[in-house]
């Protein structure tokens, strides 16, 4: 198995990159990896980590894909930049998986550009594990398809099941399709002609939720167009950090409630950490040939070699095979 | 100046609603108030709250609609109740404003149908003040309009920016529209012709906002279509009830932490306040002749008659002649 691993992308690359990816070439020397990016820049990182281990390989994109630069024109314009580079690996088949923690636009839209689609899939798409406060829950589209139409979030629920049932280790994933009420017509064309798929799919499909029902545990896998996928990950981002906000500040006006925010730390320090998927890996992109696990920008080494473990499982358990069968069947997951 | 209220709409009617009105109608003997509601239950509910003051009449309806009915169902096998027949009073220019703690799906499907839009109106809407941790945020489109059109998301930039002015104490209300990026091509089409038309209006237009900047104060008025308004508000709702769930259980089994969260007690009554808007009043649909004012269905009397008092500024403040001025004026609030 080879992993190819975008050495510059990200918030803390390359030191915290490299130092993820030489952590997982040493624990697992069965597996290879090909660190991606501006070769003087990585060599120099890799040193500071204590050399290049034997299943480690550098391969050279000199060009940068920054961190907020338009998706579509970084193709264009960086043909050699880490993330096309990485993407190439894939599309050639030199390479199984591919990680980065890059621009995840520009990672989506060269993996759609440059990847064949799986047998069946009409639109390959984002998932992103959240951590729902009671459980995980991972929701598809997240940012990639904002123009769907039925039959993608019908397959994001297939796929995103097969997924769940794989690496999250849910036996029968509930799948929620996002709406604004529970009763079988509400909504847009668009979700209830979805409906109409999900429900007569094998797929374990409880019907219409709500934005309120992913936080109460209510589903495993949540399907949505990508625009109102993103929209609630960054509301739901976006709200925590202005509560956790509200309580610091609070917490420095007032001695007592300085003491109940001490007291209550690993609770707050959870909610910090919610939108960080980066303990069960990244987020994969679903629906393309390979393994494209997007991570959070600002992951460290850590989170990296989790990503790298989950890539390599995706992989192991041949998810691919599982979901073109599994859209094959109806929806049946297994 | 009159005041229709639904006597019988939400979950504390009509004991809390009644108990509200007479308040109000105590408070301000100018105003005339009619409770709209099966007779012989409001009056009962009248007597236990010391009778009826000069300025309060009822109207009998005595058909009462459900919190989860069908909204088009309900206008159509329930002609006499209580929303009807309080919308039939707006209709008829035998009330000024119309207050309804009831059934927000059949309010608004009562209002569409039976009362004009305002001059240059394409499509009413519901607008929500959200309390956006640091400041009060409203939101326009909340769930009425689920199949926008770019004009349609212009325009409730401009009523919701005139309700802002005008209610929330606003001088130039910041207007921002939901996306999925900040760069004026992010989005689908609908939001990016939206962009280009908010962006050339007088409105204080800041460009694209995420899900994120909600909460961190970045606006006062916030535009989007009714499907991502609703799953806005519904995540936000949800996410909070989850989090402080989360900080209870964690306080339950642990002392310290169950004292911590006694000394953090006034930020957490807070948040479990923040979707109740009832301190602002209500939600007001905006766009038809009148003032309708939907209330949260759990409003107790002190959040109707601050609903009666939003619902009378609303009338002699001048809203609607202010947003039909504003449309014709390219979006000039004043």
């Amino acid at each position: 198995m080879r992993v190819a691993i975008d050495a510059l992308g990200g918030d803390r690359a390359p030191d915290q990159v490299v130092k993820g990816a030489l952590a997982s070439a040493r624990a697992d020397e069965a597996t290879e990896l090909v660190l991606v990016g501006p070769e003087s820049v990585v060599r120099k990182a890799i040193e500071t980590h204590g050399g290049v281990p034997p299943n480690v390989s550098l391969l050279d994109a000199p060009e940068v894909v920054a961190m907020d630069e338009g998706a579509a024109s970084s193709l264009r314009t960086k043909p050699r930049s880490s993330i096309a580079v990485g993407i190439d690996l894939l599309a050639g088949h030199e390479a199984d998986a591919f990680v980065s923690a890059g621009n995840t636009g520009a990672v989506a839209a060269a993996a759609f550009l440059k990847l064949k689609r799986l047998k069946g899939v009409k639109r390959p798409g984002i998932a992103v594990p959240l951590k729902a406060v009671f459980n995980v829950c991972l929701g598809m589209e997240m940012g990639a398809n904002i123009q769907c139409k039925p039959e993608h979030l019908y397959q994001y629920g297939v796929m995103a099941s097969v997924f769940a049932h794989h690496l999250l280790g849910v036996e029968r994933p509930r799948v929620g399709l996002i709406n604004i009420g529970e009763e079988e017509n509400k909504g847009t064309r668009l979700v209830q002609e979805a409906y109409r798929l999900l429900k007569r799919s094998h797929l374990n499909f409880i019907g219409n939720i709500e934005g309120k029902d992913i936080f109460a545990g209510a589903c495993d896998v949540f399907v949505c167009d990508g625009f109102v996928g993103n929209v609630i990950l960054k509301t739901a981002e976006g709200l925590m950090m202005a509560a956790l906000q509200k309580f610091r500040d609070q917490a420095e006006r007032d001695e007592k409630a300085r003491e109940g925010f001490k007291l209550l730390r690993p609770v707050f320090d959870f909610f910090m950490n919610m939108s960080d998927y980066s303990e069960y890996g990244g987020a994969p992109l679903l629906g393309t040939e390979g393994a494209v696990i997007i991570c959070h920008g600002r992951s460290d080494a850590k989170a990296i070699e989790n990503a790298v473990r989950e890539a390599k499982s995706f992989v192991q358990r041949g998810v691919n095979a599982a979901m073109s069968d599994a859209l094959a069947r109806g929806g049946e997951v297994s």
